[in-house]
């Protein structure tokens, strides 16, 4: 066989297989840890938390860990400017409740559920597994995750 | 000629031609309006106006409406937190300053700003005009911005 001489590089794939890349871009392989908090904790904790693990969203759940709920920053900031004690009102007062929360499974693909980030004017949805009892948080997918994946696109190709 | 029947549908690029349309996709075709404030308002009123524009970033602009600072929702976050009476504190107090902020122009590609938001951490750039005085602000490129293109990509080619 011919020696690989130095100009040689292997590492990027051809254009023509994007569109098969794109296609094989699973939640599984791209989502980062959900970051939860309790129901019964308070407006000032949960902001609290989401500076202490820098994110934008945080998922509520109940005692089993069942998923009950998101917390946007958005969320969090419109209640702050209130005139309420943050300390006093607990986070169920405020989040975004199932049913009315758009989630994602694992299995899907990232262009699914960027088309859902969009069509539903939100930053992050959490990845879940169905039990008997509700919905497991297992992962997040946010737009830095889509936007990380677009990157990957144009690193991983030659274009 | 041979006649179009109704199954034949032009309206998708060939999987083959992502990489060029990946690489065509410019700032100055997927930017949104930016959404400005003086440097002199108030925290309370920068955030108000971060609600009317439903904007998760505000550019700071000088008289001259040349770019002096960026507002992030988490910025106004954590002052609203604090113990400072919000509409006393003008914005630029809290908001991160000229020469530390990271912007784009309207030829670039958007894989290279995904990149940019990406490695610095951040959710917007401006988009800006170099003048003698300054960078006049123009538009804005959001994680949204990417994720909109990333989802264009598949609908506008057979995957």
């Amino acid at each position: 066989a011919r020696p690989r001489v130095g100009y040689f590089y292997a590492g990027k794939k051809s254009a023509q297989a994007l569109g098969d890349t794109m296609n094989n871009m699973k939640v599984k392989d791209f989502q980062s840890m959900p970051v939860v908090v309790r129901e019964s904790v308070s407006v000032y904790d949960a902001i609290c938390q989401m500076f202490l693990e820098d994110v934008g969203t945080l998922f509520v759940v109940d005692e089993q860990s069942l998923l009950v709920g998101v917390l946007s920053r958005k969320d969090l900031l419109r209640t702050s400017i209130g005139r309420q004690e943050l300390n006093q009102i607990p986070v169920h007062i405020i989040m975004t409740r199932m049913p009315n929360i758009t989630t994602c499974k694992k299995s899907e693909s990232l262009i699914e559920v960027s088309r859902r980030l969009i069509e539903q004017q939100i930053d992050a949805v959490p990845v879940v597994a169905e039990e008997p009892a509700g919905l497991r948080v297992t992962g997040r997918i946010t737009k830095t995750t889509i936007t990380r994946a677009f990157l990957s696109l144009s690193e991983s190709h030659e274009l």
